[in-house]
C-alpha cells in the first residue's frame, strides 16, 4: 500500500469514530446503530463491519481514541499525585458527560454480550492494568508503596470503587471523590 | 385482614419469588416475564405487578428473600473476620452459580433503566452500606479501624474490587479473591 491510501484509510476510520460519538451523544446506546453510523459517515455499513464486529466494538474504540495517551501515567516521582492525575484523566473522560452514559451503557451490554466484554479487557482494562503495575512496582522500588501490597490486585482496588460509583450507586464521579477513595487506599483501615 | 387471608397473600408472594429464580436459571434474565412467571406460578400478570413493578424488581427481591438474615454482619469482636464472614455470604448468594450470573444480568439492566438502579440502591445496596458503616463504627470505637477511615466510603471502597471481579473482568469470585482484597485493603497502599 503507498502512504496516499492508508492515510485516507485512517481518516475514514476517524471519521467513523466522531461520527459514532457525535450520533451516539445524540441518540443514546440503545437506538445507536452500524446501520445509522454508516449512513451519517457516507460509507457503506460493510466498511464498518471489516473493522469493528459490532457496535459495543465500534463505541469503546470510538471512546478511546479520544485521549488515548492522556490515560498514560505520569511519572513526577509521586505517586499518589501521578495516580491522582490519571484517574482524573480517566474520570474525565469515561465517568461524566459527554460520554461517561454512553461509557455506562457500554459496561452494561458487556453483562449480557460476551464479546463486548472481552473487547473491553483487552482494548481497555488490561493495558490499563498493566500500565497501572508498572507505575506502581516503580513507586515500590523508590519506597513509596508498601513492600508487600498484592500488585495483581491493583486495578480492581484503585478503580473499583470508581466502577462502583457509575455503575451501583449511579452518583457523580468527581475529583474529590478519586481524591477521597485514594487517602482512603494510601492509608488503609487498620489503625497505624 | 384476618390471619389466614395475610398468611395466604404471603405464601403467594413467596412462590411466586420461587418461580421467578427457578424460571430465571432456566432460561436467563433476557428470556425470563412477568408474563412467564404468572404463567407458570399459576397466578394472574396483574397480581405480580401489584406489588412488583417490573421484572427488575421482582427479581431483586427474588435473589434477596433467599438469605437476607445471611448478608447481617456478625460481630464476634474481630472486623476482620465478620468483614470476611459477611462478604463470603454475600459472595456466595449474588457473585457466582447459581444465582450469580441473574444478578449481573440485573446490574446490566441497571445501567439502562432507572427504576431498576433505584430499585437495587434502595433494596439492596443503601440498607448494605447502613449495615457496614454501623459495624465499622463498632469496630473503631474499639481501635480496630483507623481513626479517620472515611466511612461514607466503606461500602464503595469495600465492595467495589468485588463488583469489577464480577461486572469488568467477569472472572470468578472466590473467598481466595475476597481474602486478597480484605488484606489489601486494612494494610494499605502506604508503606508502614
Amino acid at each position: 500500500m503507498t502512504d496516499a491510501p492508508r492515510r485516507r484509510g485512517a481518516e475514514r476510520t476517524d471519521a467513523i469514530m466522531l461520527t459514532t460519538l457525535e450520533l451516539g451523544r445524540e441518540i443514546g446506546y440503545a437506538r445507536l446503530s452500524i446501520e445509522a453510523v454508516a449512513a451519517r459517515a457516507g460509507v457503506g455499513k460493510h466498511t464498518i463491519y471489516r473493522r469493528w464486529s459490532s457496535k459495543g466494538a465500534l463505541l469503546l474504540d470510538s471512546l478511546l481514541s479520544l485521549n488515548e495517551s492522556g490515560l498514560d501515567y505520569p511519572d513526577t516521582g509521586d505517586i499518589a499525585a501521578d495516580l491522582r492525575a490519571q484517574i482524573y484523566a480517566a474520570v474525565d473522560l469515561l465517568g461524566g458527560p459527554p460520554f461517561g452514559p454512553l461509557f455506562q451503557a457500554l459496561v452494561g451490554e458487556a453483562q449480557h454480550d460476551r464479546q463486548v466484554a472481552v473487547t473491553l479487557n483487552e482494548r481497555f482494562i488490561a493495558p490499563q492494568a498493566d500500565k497501572t503495575v508498572a507505575r506502581l512496582k516503580a513507586a515500590r522500588d523508590q519506597g513509596q508503596v508498601a513492600p508487600d501490597f498484592d500488585l495483581e490486585l491493583a486495578m480492581a482496588i484503585l478503580s473499583g470503587p470508581l466502577y462502583f460509583q457509575l455503575l451501583i450507586t449511579q452518583e457523580p464521579l468527581t475529583h474529590e471523590y478519586v481524591d477521597r477513595v485514594l487517602d482512603a487506599l494510601f492509608a488503609g483501615l487498620r489503625p497505624s
